[in-house]
C-alpha cells in the first residue's frame, strides 16, 4: 500500500454499508449506516457520498442490499422485482458515469441458474471496491512518473480517498509525488459551491501533511500567470468516446487558463469513468443542482434578497484541450476515439 | 438623471462623511458618521468602502477633515501637519490609484495665499464626488452605445452606485443598455472571497429590477461556451500606461477565457483610473489580504483545520485582451500607451 492511504468514505461491514457523512467534514467525522437501496439512492443524492468512482462502489452495494431484500421476500421472482430500485440508483446523480457502469455489473451478474446469488453479488461488489482502490495505486505510479520535480500544481474539487475506493485519482498522483519529493507546494481550488476542495481536500492534504494552499477560482489564472505551478491535475465523472471530460464546474476554465499559460493539464480517471455510448461531451447530461447551494452557505443566506442563481454541477472539457489522460491500463496523450479504444482493448 | 440612479455609498453631510456599511450588505443597510482621517482609513481599509473610484472620494472627504482639524488646532503650520494623515490615507489600499489621484488633487489644492483654505478643499472634495457621477453618466452613455441587442452580459465584482460616486461604471453601462431593452440577463460572478456580486451587485440590480443570476466564478467558462452571453463588463482599480488593466481578482481569468470564447472584454472605468507612471501592469502593487477571507464565511469555519490560503485581492489583465477601453473622455480601442496618451490630452 502507498503512504498515506488510510481514509475510507465508503465500506462494507457486517452486511450493511457505512458512509462517511461528506457534508459535515471537515467539521465532523460523521458515519451514516446504510441498509436499504432507497437510503443508498438518498444518500448519493444528497452528497454524504460523492466522487465518480466512490458513487460508482455505493450504487454497487445498493444494488446488493435490494437484490437481498428482494430475495429474501419474494425467493422466485426477486430479479424482476429489483427493477424500481436499479431506476432509483441510476437516476440519483446523471453525469458520473461510474455509477451507471456499476449498476451494470452487477445486474450483468445475476444469473438465474445461480444458487447463491446473493453471495455471488456481494463478492462482486466488493472486487467493484477493491479493483478501484488498486486502479487508484496504479494509476498513481503512472501519473508520478510523469511529474518532474516542480514547486507547485493545482488541483481542483476533491479527487482523493473521499471521492473513490480509497487513496484517490488526481490527488493519489499528488500523494504519491510529494512523497517522492517532486512536489512543494500543492494549491486547491476552494470549489464553489460545495468547497470540496476547502471542506475535503484540504481535510485529506493536512491529515497526509502536505502543504496545501486554498485558492478562490478566480486566482487561478493569476497562479498560473506567476508560474507558480506547471500541472493542474484533475478527476473525472464521464469522459466521452472521443475524449471530451464531465468533471465538476470550473474543470474546464482550468483547462482553458492552463492551455494559454502553457501550463500541462491531467485528467486522472479509472476506464470505468470512459462511456464509449456517449460520442462527445455535448451528449453528457449536465446536472444542474439547486440555485440555494449558491444563494446560501449552510444556513447563512448570502446572496442579496430576491436573486437567482445558475448552478450547474458539472462542465465539459474538450478533449483537444486535455494534455494527458491516465487510467489503470495506461497513459493517453491528447485521448481521442481512437485511442480510447485501443486503450480499452489492453 | 439616468434612470435608476438613487442608491448613494458615500455622502458629504453636515460636515462630516457617511458611509453605507458594505460588510453589512444586503443584510442591512446601516451608515457609519465617520468624523476623522484616521475613521476614514481604517473604514477603507476594512472595506467599510470599497470600489476603487469611491476610495478616491473617501479619502478625499477624509483628507479634508484631516485638514480641518489641522487647521484648527494649529492655523499657522497646519499644512505641514497634514502629513501623516495623508500617508495613513495613502496607505489604506495599495492598488486601487483613485485613492492617490484624489489626494495629490486636494493636496495640490493647499494654495499658502488661500484665506478659506477649508471652504476651497470642501468645494473640491464635493466636485471630485460630483465630477464622478457625471463621469459614471458620461460612460454609460458611451459603453451602452456599443451593446447590440443580446441575451446576456456577465458582470464580476461590484462596479455600481456601491463602488463609485453614483451610477456606476460597468453596471452604469449595464443598468443604461437593460434600460434601453438591449440585456434580457445579467450574469454576475459571485466574486470570492469577499462576495460583491452575491452581496452588492445582486443587491443593486433587484433594487433595479434586473433579472440577475449569481454564477460561480468556476461557471464562466461554461457559461460562454452555451454561447448565453456577448460581453464581460468589469471596472478597473488601476491602468497602467501600456493599457494593463488591475481589477478585483478573477478579472484576468475571464479575459482569457473570452478572448478563447470571441466574448468581447469590455472595461469602463474614469480616466482618474489611468496612471500613466505606472508603466505596466506588473508594476502595480497587488494587495494581498488575510487568508482568513477564504477559510471562515462570517464566523463560520469553512476549511480543514490547518490549511493555509492565498488570498491576492487583485490581478492584472494584459491590454492586450482588453477589447474596449470605455473612460468619461471617450473610448479606446485595444489601449495602448500612445492611445492612453491621446485620450488623456482630449
Amino acid at each position: 500500500m502507498p503512504p498515506n492511504d488510510t481514509i475510507r468514505a465508503v465500506e462494507w461491514k457486517d452486511n450493511h454499508l457505512i458512509l462517511l457523512d461528506q457534508r459535515k467534514l471537515p467539521h465532523a467525522e460523521h458515519y451514516l449506516q446504510i441498509y436499504s437501496a432507497e437510503d443508498t439512492a438518498e444518500a448519493i443524492r444528497n452528497m454524504v457520498v460523492r466522487g465518480a468512482p466512490a458513487i460508482g462502489i455505493t450504487a454497487a452495494y445498493g444494488l446488493l442490499m435490494a437484490a437481498r431484500k428482494a430475495f429474501k421476500q419474494y425467493p422466485h421472482d426477486w430479479r424482476s422485482r429489483l427493477q424500481t430500485d436499479i431506476d432509483v440508483l441510476a437516476a440519483s446523480r446523471p453525469t458520473a458515469i461510474n455509477l451507471q457502469w456499476a449498476l451494470q455489473r452487477m445486474v450483468a451478474a445475476i444469473d438465474e441458474q445461480d444458487p447463491e446469488p446473493i453471495n455471488t453479488l456481494m463478492a462482486l461488489a466488493q472486487r467493484i471496491h477493491q479493483e478501484d482502490i488498486e486502479a487508484n495505486h496504479r494509476m498513481a505510479f503512472l501519473g508520478n512518473e510523469l511529474i518532474k520535480p516542480t514547486h507547485g500544481v493545482l488541483t481542483h474539487c476533491n479527487t482523493g480517498s473521499l471521492a473513490t475506493g480509497g487513496y484517490g485519482t488526481a490527488l493519489g498522483v499528488i500523494r504519491t509525488a510529494y512523497s517522492e519529493g517532486k512536489i512543494e507546494q500543492v494549491y486547491a481550488d476552494e470549489t464553489r459551491p460545495w468547497w470540496q476542495g476547502s471542506r475535503l481536500t484540504a481535510w485529506e492534504l493536512m491529515r497526509d501533511k502536505i502543504p496545501t494552499q486554498l485558492i478562490c477560482e478566480g486566482a487561478a489564472a493569476h497562479l498560473m500567470k506567476l508560474g507558480k505551478i506547471s500541472w493542474v491535475l484533475v478527476g473525472a465523472d464521464r469522459i466521452a468516446a472521443n475524449g471530451d471530460v464531465a468533471n465538476k464546474i470550473g474543470t474546464y476554465s482550468l483547462a482553458v487558463l492552463a492551455r494559454f499559460h502553457s501550463v500541462r493539464f491531467m485528467v486522472v480517471a479509472p476506464t470505468s469513468t470512459i462511456d464509449m455510448n456517449t460520442p462527445t461531451g455535448e451528449q453528457i447530461p449536465i446536472e444542474e443542482r439547486s440555485p440555494e447551494e449558491i444563494l446560501n452557505v449552510g444556513q447563512q443566506r448570502i446572496a442579496a434578497p430576491q436573486v437567482s442563481a445558475w448552478n450547474p454541477a458539472f462542465d465539459v472539457t474538450p478533449s483537444k484541450l486535455v494534455d494527458i489522460l491516465v487510467t489503470e491500463k495506461g497513459i493517453v496523450v491528447r485521448p481521442d476515439n481512437e485511442k480510447l479504444v485501443s486503450l480499452l482493448q489492453r
